[in-house]
């Protein structure tokens, strides 16, 4: 029996989420490292309830037996979310203080955008729930922060170099570049080496290069035009969008028209989730493609110098933070990259870690964004593409709530009550969005993985609408399909579900398969995915074509895809619900996260910034400034 | 005998600044906070060698009587500095390793923009430093993120209101911010209580307002072409300087020119620094004025209804970071405002608690930015006034080099290698250029402390040279002269001047005397400053005149001033050196941050954004992914 693990009393109704998360007192976390073998060598605490676990907890591993891997996707959404992340930490305190199994629950740092807009908080809710709440929800152990500082250094280092460029002869830029030390002599850093290397250079000292080789060495000669590379916040700035920067005395004209995206949807966010070691990460970041120069050639972040200051940066990024759940469990958190906008997984570094500490007949359960069109796609055909790795068991969380949206119910919308269609019994309602459900469980299956559905209980749903669920998952092909109530219960309220994903996990009897393989088009891969979700065929627009063509040439058609389109529709309009088909999906633009190792075609209007509302949930946010509590996060 | 400080062994010639720094294993801090009697519940780790101290530490020791308070100030330097951090560094591991002293290093957290763009890192140097260099030179604990972080979401939120009042009558306003709940009751969120309050409305019921209340306290009606608050981040990025937002089509057309100063000048690190408690800041980032409405009255931050969140996001900030020296003395690293654009001091916090953790016949030893007409004026003049601590002693840094350069020595740029003026002998040179230390030492001389001046010595330096300082301080005043090596041979170097240092704070003999009353114009502050700086008058620009007048119309004249000028020379003019006088003034505008309680005018174009040079020196940070050791930073 684990030392750290204990069994929470709930009361009912079920108090609001920070009331919850402020009535336990975390264990310090040296405990709850304690419990999973962990050596104080290979973790840093973070204060008392936070410590990052080094990846050198990994190389001592080794030889160690992995346990098992389920990853938890869901039904379309509503935009009130189904609580996925709720189900994945109930799950966990349920193998963990009920079923007394060693397990790791793996999820995604929240951005602090929409934790002081619209959603106050990311961390489970009710009775399943990480803690303490507002060290997950606020600044963690700094990755975001750290991905923001990277991000927005190359993008400085671009502009700055276009400009100095500009105002500067090949001979002066290079004088600056290579400038004669004390006693006169030149030399090339070593970043200058991967350059010369791209460039066929393999002369070692700067004054051996021709004019010719000076003019190609030093001038990047980056197209404003094709810079895909933008700046970041972790601030919903809808103002920030679309600007014109430049427009100082001193930038002597040079504007150019671009604009910020939330931190998450850096590509150093995508790198940092799908990297496996500081060696990886360093590669990864040095090959980031920003534009390209006026001849067409990709300009990486190691072409402008600054790949090694990048992972500098990003060096104690690359250790996911360990903290627990309300009833004592242990959570890796590390990365967090939205789902729709980005590939929306959390870490391989945090899963392959945990998979060797829960050790055989341990769990390892991580959460992927939305719905499984969305999120255990992405999982599956990037996320283990990249790491090797095999779940054994997917689950789908689904909700009454849901499923009646989809069957044809009023509109849901964020921060207006729910329609009375939502709180009453109507089991033919629910029944008619069950179409979505089939759609994801019919999807999940084809990976070879076996499918549970999670039926996340709500207060108002019936004996009958529960039941219906269930039915039709069984029906629809799930390996099972379970009620749970985690939120109003803890652990205790999956229970049936870890008996459930234990016995998915040991009756594993296909192979991993993907949906697409790496060696086809770039087109090719895109409609594979596009048909999956129903639709009859794909359209692309001139600009699409144009980026096509150019990632083919340039050698990066072998990447996955990362479809950047809208969670609420397996279409790209949000309003199609249920399981739409015969849609031709519209690719607007197609950009590459090269470094990361995908190309993304955005598919309609995706914003990358998300904005606030007229009452932001700051409204609620303050502290009591006697005892240090945090009060209004959620 | 201290258990954790060391006496470090030294090379000749002196190596470089990381290959010293990675030449010494730091202590664990455990081992550093317990040879200062602090209690580990008054302290989190971050990792082995930092650790956030706590402020209940302080609360603990409030009946101890406070140690010797020295703050560490220069001449006005060359741009490559003249070893203030250095010297500072150096004086602690003298009186810590070699005279057995409680001492307690108070420094500023370096900005990560000059780490990446011109200057590597800002640790001290040579034998003289605080270890370990790259976690102090990059994310430390994140306090200056966490600015970055509440400062974007204060001007997120300022666009974003005016967006939505411009779109919403005062009723759907009104509707938005006060919204019914389930059972259809409204209610007023704590925070909105502080605008009611400051309106003169005390209902407490969003019901009970009539609609011209509903439309005060709703609409902030902010006037654009008012708001003083901008966008920061912690990146040289000079292309942010000046831009124009909200250009996306979802924005309609309200475009707005702003722009990004550098993290470190937003008010909010004033705030920090200046600071005395978690409640104190609370209040002062709620009061600080982003702008006016149409009508000319301030709007400040909790208008908005953020004071709370941004309180949120910097609760872990106010607490100071603990590391340590080469030699093993104890440093606080906290807050980092430049000195040029702001008040360039750490914190009053980290002070505070200092001064308690030595006791009497301690010393806090504390560095104050640039020349003593920027840090050291701003030092005495707002960080003590709000502290109500008072310094025994001040140390005014000195080089042959900068000495020769306001002697008339020719140009000293930043990345070209030195003149030969400034390394070979030149007695008279150097006799001329101290006029510019003479007006330091009668400057700071005049608050009533007593004054040091150290000479930083270079290996150039010749002994005829050093004792013509010498000399030259004993005649102008100074309470000692000291030449110093410790750059070259640790705190063995500064013992001289760290005996020199107890004697002047045995030996106090005035009270403090600031260098004006609070209850006076602004105008007649403003004077009494450029007086001190040689000035023969001051000329207000238009805009500046139409500030001060707003200002002291709005009630703010009672507050100190913080010039924002060039630090390389006493007037406004960088190129008039030495010790200029008859110069008139310009105050080119004027600007309030009423949260941290300065006014600050602007003497002549300071950029509150550095840029990237052609070969920023994150060409030479790189990491070996093996080791995870940082290279290049120095």
């Amino acid at each position: 029996m684990s030392s750290s693990t204990r069994k929470l009393e709930v009361v009912s109704p079920v108090p609001a989420d920070i009331d919850i998360a402020n009535s336990v007192e975390p264990l310090h976390i040296s405990e709850i490292a304690k419990d999973l073998n962990i050596n104080p060598l290979h973790y840093d605490l973070y204060g008392k309830y936070k410590a990052k676990v080094l990846l050198s907890a990994f190389d001592e591993l080794q030889g160690q037996e992995d346990g098992y891997y389920v990853v938890v996707g869901g039904i379309t959404p509503t935009p009130l979310g189904e609580g996925k992340s709720t189900t994945t930490v109930g799950l966990c305190q349920a193998l963990g203080a009920y079923l007394d199994k060693k397990v790791v629950t793996c999820l995604r740092q929240p951005s602090q955008g929409p934790t002081f807009g619209i959603k106050g908080g990311a961390a489970g809710g009710g009775y399943s729930q990480v803690i303490p709440m507002d060290e997950f929800n606020l600044h963690l152990t700094g990755d975001i922060h750290a991905i923001t500082a990277s991000n927005n250094l190359l993008a400085a280092a671009i502009d700055t170099r276009i400009f100095h460029e500009t105002s500067q002869s090949d001979k002066a830029l290079f004088n600056r570049l290579c400038p004669p030390n004390k006693e006169g002599k030149r030399s090339f850093s070593d970043i200058m080496f991967r350059r010369l290397t791209k460039l066929g250079i393999s002369k070692t000292s700067p004054e051996e290069l021709t004019p010719e080789e000076i003019k190609k060495f030093a001038r990047l000669d980056i197209d404003p035009a094709s810079i895909t590379w933008r700046r970041v916040m972790d601030v919903n700035d809808r103002f920030l969008r679309k600007i014109t920067i430049g427009q100082g005395p001193e930038e002597k004209g040079m504007t150019r028209e671009t604009g910020f995206d939330i931190s998450v949807a850096s590509e150093i966010m995508a790198v940092l989730a799908l990297t496996t070691s500081l060696g990886d990460m360093r590669e990864r970041l040095g090959k980031m493609v920003i534009g390209n120069s006026k001849a067409g050639d990709p300009i990486t972040a190691d072409d402008l110098g600054v790949g090694g200051a990048l992972t500098v940066l990003m060096k104690d990024a690359i250790n996911p933070t360990l903290m627990q759940t309300l009833e004592g469990t242990p959570v890796l958190v590390h990365a967090g990259p939205f789902a729709n906008i980005a590939h929306g997984n959390s870490s391989i570094v945090a899963d392959k870690i945990a998979l060797k500490l829960v050790g055989p007949g341990g769990f390892v359960v991580t959460e992927a964004g939305f719905g499984s069109d969305i999120g255990t796609e992405k999982f599956m055909n990037i996320k283990c593409r990249y790491s090797g790795l095999t779940p054994q068991c997917a689950i789908v969380v689904a909700t009454v709530r849901a499923l009646k949206m989809h069957g044809g119910g009023p509109d849901v919308v964020a921060g207006r009550p729910l329609d009375r269609a939502y709180v009453s019994e109507n089991v033919s309602l629910v029944e008619a969005g069950c179409v979505n459900l089939a759609k994801h469980i019919s999807n999940t299956k084809a990976y070879g993985v076996n499918v549970i559905v999670a039926v996340n209980m709500f207060a108002t749903d019936t004996e009958a609408e529960l039941n219906a669920v269930r039915k039709f998952s069984m029906d629809a092909g799930a390996f099972d399909a379970v009620v749970c109530s985690h939120h109003a219960h803890s652990g205790k309220g999956a229970v049936d579900l870890g008996i459930a994903v234990e016995k998915a996990c040991q009756n594993i009897t296909q192979p991993l398969r993907f949906l697409y393989p790496l060696d086809i088009g770039i087109k090719d891969k895109i409609e594979a995915i596009a048909k999956s979700y129903g639709a009859s065929g794909v359209e692309y627009s001139d600009q699409a074509e144009k980026q096509i063509e150019m990632y083919t040439q340039q050698g990066f058609s072998n990447l996955p895809i990362c479809m950047s389109k809208t969670q609420y529709s397996f279409s790209h309009d949000a309003s199609k619900k249920g399981a739409p088909s015969g849609f031709v999906l519209p690719i607007r633009d197609v950009r590459g996260s090269i470094g990361a190792g995908f190309i993304y075609p955005l598919v309609g209007t995706m914003s990358t910034m998300p904005g606030l509302p007229t009452r932001p949930c700051f409204y609620e946010i303050d502290i009591d400034t006697e005892t240090g509590k945090v009060r209004g996060l959620s």
